[in-house]
């Protein structure tokens, strides 16, 4: 059996004189790169930078767009309407595609951010709003979700192509849904554990949950954060340990159907 | 002879819960409108709906993007670099582009807002940015500046189609720069007057300069402005007199080569 | 029995170009005003300008901070923590204690804005962030809270002066908390019904809720909406009604103990 | 002799999830230090925490006022006219009053930050726009600006004491401005060359122009930049160099008159 999977990491996430992560790196060893679009972080000297960056590493890119809230880094909610983040999204995927389009790239897909993607993965109605968004610019644009939520099944009924995300390094209640930051067992810290988990999450679509019940899981892109302390090591510990599978790494463009 | 000309103004420029401008007025008059772009003036909800409301009176749209001042309405001159002006001028294209695609509508042109507008005017580095931008988007987006400006030198340069505009409201100097604000000259109060002048414009290509003389001075499109008292009156005036003395009312993109 | 009460009301709320609500008129018929910070709403330029018509009318002053979201208009809830609250409310506070103090007016009180004042009518931890934010800069502030609510229990427990504030045209629910935006009663629409509501709360202490029955409240403050349609007729007869009554009307700092 | 210094560092520029400076070295070893209020850096989180953590230290503290341009760190001129600046110097110096207080401190000083600092070092409507708000809140508070600058000069006229600021690593022209940025001699790197030169400056009140003539120059107060590589220890460096050469060491206020 041979598995194909991406890896994704958000970059592009400075702010003017501000500089956050470790992007130079990170592109060497991702497949796809969520990039910020100036709204809940980024601005358009970094987008800019940022999409030339990933087309000389050749990683696909996709617009990252959150709630409007620099401070909060996107990470607060905020309680807007499903037609308020559907106009918010379309803003900044239309940004983030004009970028690509100057530096003659495409932009593969749309993944929100924070927030916005956790209320995404809950709520039906928001959930629609931002497939809608999406599907209203383009229809090849390909929209990831967290595996088996609420974002996944809206960009099927919006009618788009739509990717399932696992997380290297977080744990997974019974149902599928991540365990809540601060809990014991969201984070797993062992390298070692975290390149096990993932090699059975791609090449058995499995992941042992936090009561130790094995639940099946989709994985098509892998997300690593890039701005936490070893998560470049991290990072290339579980690409080898993949590549050592047989697992092929690409882009998601190049195997969601 | 049979000039054709386009009326242009600035619309959506309504901010959350603030509203500025008779915006659904405006569209009944002009046959193409500048669409604040969420960093001077808008944002993404007013952006969406002024799309449509632009959509629905057959008006074409442009993009208005203007310096990231919301508190100065992008009045205020802020001293960024040429690389800088290129991107905030892709992200705000870039996003306005997306509500067209998202409503089904074609970006017309672009064209630079309140004091990137002038100072695009006068400086040809800054010009060239904001023409290498759009150029870089979309070649056959047309690029507004005003007649004889840097702006428009810049556009011809970066390969794209020019509009040049003229002003209806607004005194000329002798090298066919606008007569600053708050000097003597600056505006023409009296409709009549505001009447003759276009017409003299678009029939003769001539426009009386302060000093009283005659310069030649070439106009595509029209500009009004919608949210001062009376614009509409005046927008109904000149466009009355115009289609009386038989000039063709359309959007540049019908006629500029 | 000669009561006295406090009409307050919302100014100071335009940003930039943009003008919301008629302060001009409004603070003929207040006696205390609550400007906006410059955060949700308000400017710098703003707020120096609406402490300055406030003196001038000699209505007394308050803080009026709210979420950092000005699209918004802070009636959006943003899931701070109780602390971010709290430097939030210190930021704004002691912004426009400057302008009073460059202007040479004392500031009265403190009032939350919009989501803010709803979501610390509701949350212990929030209005002790906001009644603690308030009394670490000054003691003698007055905080204004809903009658009854978290928020003037927490400003209790932080040894402030607390005024319960009450809604002219607001229907209550049986437990005293107002009847949610958009829900039938919420909204009392007739101004002679208004004013007989007003009246009755002054004087006897009682509102009919809701269901019918009448709920004791304490009605230190009366808030008029100064931004919508009819706002300042509204205020106008409540005025009169009141006068006519021999209701005191006056600013709370000089009847809360 | 025994002159006596202020060696002080702009301190508090960090914002949301974006850290810059070495804020918890820099404290250890200047007297004053000056606080971005949550305008051109900083933001209310941050004043909260930074004036803290100076108070531990027992460093003095200043409002650290700049333009509303987050994006670009203050560093770009916007052309805000003088009644604009004196507006939002109050806001910012009445925001971070208020952490002072909330904390148990005084407010010792305002200087004004990036490009705010250089238009007000020679314009002198707005630098009578700085010293008015400044004196408008509090006569006690110390304006700094740069040694024989406009503001220093708008500060006396206001009825300020004014503290002239030189910097430890820029070179002079022979009028007493800072050598501009990007030209030669504008960056003194050696860290013993920059010893020397502040030695002179406290000691003699002598600076070596670009031109290599000596100028006159007041030192009350030493700035040192804390968000550069190097600084800290070029910091620990002059500091050491002053103390051995038996200059006191102490917060402006303690000295100017």
């Amino acid at each position: 059996m041979l598995a194909t999977v991406d890896l994704n990491s958000d970059i592009g996430e400075s702010f003017g004189a501000y500089k956050i992560g470790w992007d130079e790196e990170v592109v060497k060893y991702v497949t796809s790169a969520n990039i910020a679009c100036g709204v809940h972080a980024g601005d358009p000297i970094v987008m800019g930078r940022t999409v030339r960056l990933a087309r000389e590493h050749k990683v696909a890119i996709g617009a990252h767009p959150g709630f409007p809230d620099l401070q909060g880094f996107g990470r607060r909610n905020l309680a807007m309407s499903p037609s308020e983040v559907k106009n918010y999204v379309i803003w900044q995927v239309g940004a983030l595609w004009a970028f690509a389009r100057s530096e003659g790239v495409l932009l593969q897909h749309v993944k929100p951010h924070g927030a916005l993607y956790n209320v995404a993965a809950r709520e039906p109605a928001l959930a629609d709003a931002i497939a809608e968004a999406v599907a209203g610019i383009d229809r090849e644009l390909i929209l990831v979700g967290l595996a088996g939520s609420e974002l996944a099944r809206a960009g099927e009924r919006a009618g788009l192509k739509v990717a399932s995300e696992v997380f290297a390094d977080r744990g997974y209640n019974p149902d599928g849904s991540l365990v809540q930051r601060g809990h014991p067992g969201s984070i797993i810290n062992d390298p070692e554990a975290v390149a096990v988990r993932v090699a059975k999450m791609v090449k058995e679509g499995k992941v042992a949950a936090s009561d130790g019940t094995e639940i099946p899981i989709r994985a098509d892109t892998i997300c690593f954060h890039g701005d936490t302390p070893g998560a470049v090591e991290l990072l290339k510990a579980v690409r080898g340990r993949l590549e050592q599978l047989g697992a092929k790494l690409a882009p998601i463009r190049e195997f969601i159907a």
